[in-house]
């Protein structure tokens, strides 16, 4: 069950660079798939850049919507994220095949991803980078955060379908 | 000791979120930083967007010259990435500091970092987005990595001191 997460700490969950699934809604049907390549840009409001391939459906609709949800998964969903990569939206409802649960989110039409640890919703607030680099800057509206995920042991993509498996915590002295 | 790294495999490097150590160059004294907050925007030719702090002096370093180097530490320099992130470099030589050494660039006049495992050395390309964001979009123009470091445990920020490391590799079947 995810709580409530105030913005100024949104930074911390994709600072380091978690492989997040990006969930979206046109006309009431649902669509997800895994990105690699986001960044925050700012703290609070938090401004996050993600790349979105432009081969994709799903950035078909986040052109359009200027809105979506980025979900943070943990490695249980290893097969789902590798997986909602390869299918197309266009073709496959990925939700129902990949057993994942929509639920609704607070300030946008995108849902929450249930089996995701954190689920940050998202607006597009500058849209001059999309044509050139598929590169979507956005304002976290809301977030969300299961409390009780301490060190959660999320994905970080290398290439195809190798990724780093974060989680063990190291502190500076 | 570095070798040539084929660009259209920079993103294997940068894709997962590691903390980079930004070195540049200013009429002949060499600066160094860490960030967090960089993605991949493209493959071949590799494009990066970075972002960098606009109190920092590599901020004006970077503004000034278009260019510098993307050094990707492990947690054996943990301290010294902390350290320079904590010092400035108008004030402090963070290379004699830190006891970090320059080596020269192929293609820039920012030095690689010889005790980071890889080096990507970048151009900016891309101006739009430094005044409103700090981000800078740069394309790497030579990359450099030590061909035998296997699961380079990398580390992904999440606060303050806090790190995730990286290096344990899972496979999606």
């Amino acid at each position: 069950m995810k709580q409530k997460l105030p913005l100024a700490e949104v930074y911390t969950l994709l600072g380091s660079g978690p492989v997040v699934l990006i969930s979206s809604s046109l006309k009431g049907k649902y669509n997800i798939m895994p990105i690699a390549w986001t960044t925050m840009i700012d703290f609070e409001p938090p401004i996050v850049g993600c790349c979105i391939g432009d081969q994709s459906y799903t950035f078909q609709i986040v052109k359009k919507t200027k809105e979506f949800v980025i979900n943070i998964p943990t490695v249980k969903l290893i097969k789902q994220v590798y997986g909602c990569g390869q299918a197309s939206g266009k073709k496959v409802d990925k939700f129902k095949k990949f057993k994942l649960t929509p639920i609704p989110a607070s300030k946008v039409k995108a849902p929450l991803v249930k089996e995701c640890f954190a689920s940050l919703e998202c607006k597009v607030v500058d849209t001059r980078m999309i044509d050139q680099y598929n590169l979507f800057i956005v304002k976290v509206v809301a977030a969300w955060v299961e409390r009780g995920v301490k060190q959660p042991k999320t994905l970080h993509h290398i290439s195809g379908r190798r990724f780093i498996l974060g989680g063990t915590e190291v502190v500076a002295k």
